[in-house]
């Protein structure tokens, strides 16, 4: 019999960095992955409607019998999360958090934060950076630019080069010793970034450090399923074509059979 | 008695370009415009995902009684605008053979076409072209950051411009003498096109050739409603703050009330 799986949603593909290191981490889980492809961005939408969009995603994971939630998305983190742990009776982890925690890793409490519009105008990586290092001095920027730039695959190309010294120049002048990727997108334009702030800078992953908070969840909880083989599901709401090839980019290995469903 | 207005809609704000340019050439008929805000873009989604969202948008104004159909976007028009016509008792005008009608002054017979995925994937404007200069050559390219860009503001900003050079190469390599503009952000970028193109370039914009062919089908069909009082309603499918924001750049005026509905 087949364990129960972990379920990942994401507005879209960006999602499937979190999917990876989740899987790099505990490989032998069962995990389902579904992406809002036929409502992709939630970055600019509104509170409302991403929380509407996020409670349907998280349905549809909830209705395949998933034992743990991973809201990989920054920006359904930012405004969701509580809604969905009221909601679902179920562990649900979402990727601000542990961002956050590992930003307190900060030598000079100076720390940047980057994201969608709507992460960056929720406040809820300062909230949660300050709550757990009262006198950080946090810069926030949304970069609306990085999530097409990134699909397009010109993460590392000039024009996102000046794209991110145009954003960021104030991160720069703010002398930030961290800096928080706020998007799952971001970890694509990594060189970009480490190009611009030099190796002294840490650049937080937060698909890195979610994915540590599940495996640690997992040994805490007992929530492993050692013997489940390790399948990987892809659901998505639009028609698959397109997430298949940017999905690639983000996995960094073929995605293999994805379904499309309805949700909402 | 208020008579019957005209439907305008699109993914979201560019479609205000069109709306601009009928409520210019036709002003004292009532204007109704619907942004699926909640939903956009369309121009990296699927066909059939477009489809069934035009669908949706055109059964919310034609619930309102308006008495013709403007599909504003470029990607619904090139994708959906058949089934629209099948489906309504109407007259719906589409942006893209009015662009293709205008495309037709070239002299040299080389065109370029820009658009998104979506509307480039379609084929529409080379078959609407080649419909009416059949030794037309035709050369099209997908700008997909082109949306973001002009959304973020920087539609005349360096990396605008550095963004054009490198998609739009191949047009000045391949010495087209007229470029049409296939998507309704993409008149913002006038500027930084006439930059890259000179002079001699003729820039088609499909919004003013719809409105035009709006107000050619009115004088026809004797579809005007000269007391109507000229009003205007904006209807979105997300909260409205992020358009009248974005969209006073598009509309070159403040828009009034905007109203969030749901549709679908």
């Amino acid at each position: 019999m087949l364990g129960k799986a972990i379920g990942i949603f994401d507005s879209g593909v960006g999602g499937l960095t979190v999917f990876k290191e989740v899987a790099d981490l505990l490989p032998r889980e069962n995990l389902i992955y579904l992406g809002d492809t036929a409502r992709v961005p939630y970055g600019s939408k509104s509170v409302k409607t991403v929380q509407r969009y996020a409670l349907e995603a998280a349905e549809f994971l909830v209705d395949r019998g998933v034992k743990l939630l991973v809201v990989a998305c920054n920006t359904a983190s930012a405004v969701a999360l509580e809604q969905l742990r009221e909601r679902f009776q179920l562990p649900v982890i979402g990727v601000i958090e542990p961002g956050a925690r590992r930003a307190c890793a900060s030598r000079n409490r100076r720390i940047g934060v980057i994201g969608t519009e709507g992460t960056i105008n929720s406040g809820r990586y300062p909230q949660a950076i300050s709550a757990l290092v009262p006198d950080a001095r946090i810069f926030s920027i949304a970069c609306p630019l990085f999530v097409p730039l990134a699909e397009e695959g010109w993460a590392e190309h000039e024009i996102a080069r000046l794209t991110a010294l145009e954003y960021l120049q104030p991160l720069l002048k703010a002398q930030i010793d961290t800096l928080v990727l706020g998007c799952t997108h971001y970890p694509l334009l990594h060189n970009t970034l480490r190009g611009i702030f030099g190796a002294d800078v840490l650049l937080v992953d937060s698909a890195e450090e979610t994915a540590k908070t599940v495996q640690q969840l997992f040994c805490r909880q007992g929530l492993e399923n050692p013997d489940s083989g390790g399948r990987r599901e892809f659901y998505v709401t639009d028609v698959p074509t397109r997430f298949e090839r940017v999905g690639q980019a983000f996995l960094g290995a073929e995605l293999g059979r994805v379904v499309q469903v309805e949700i909402g």
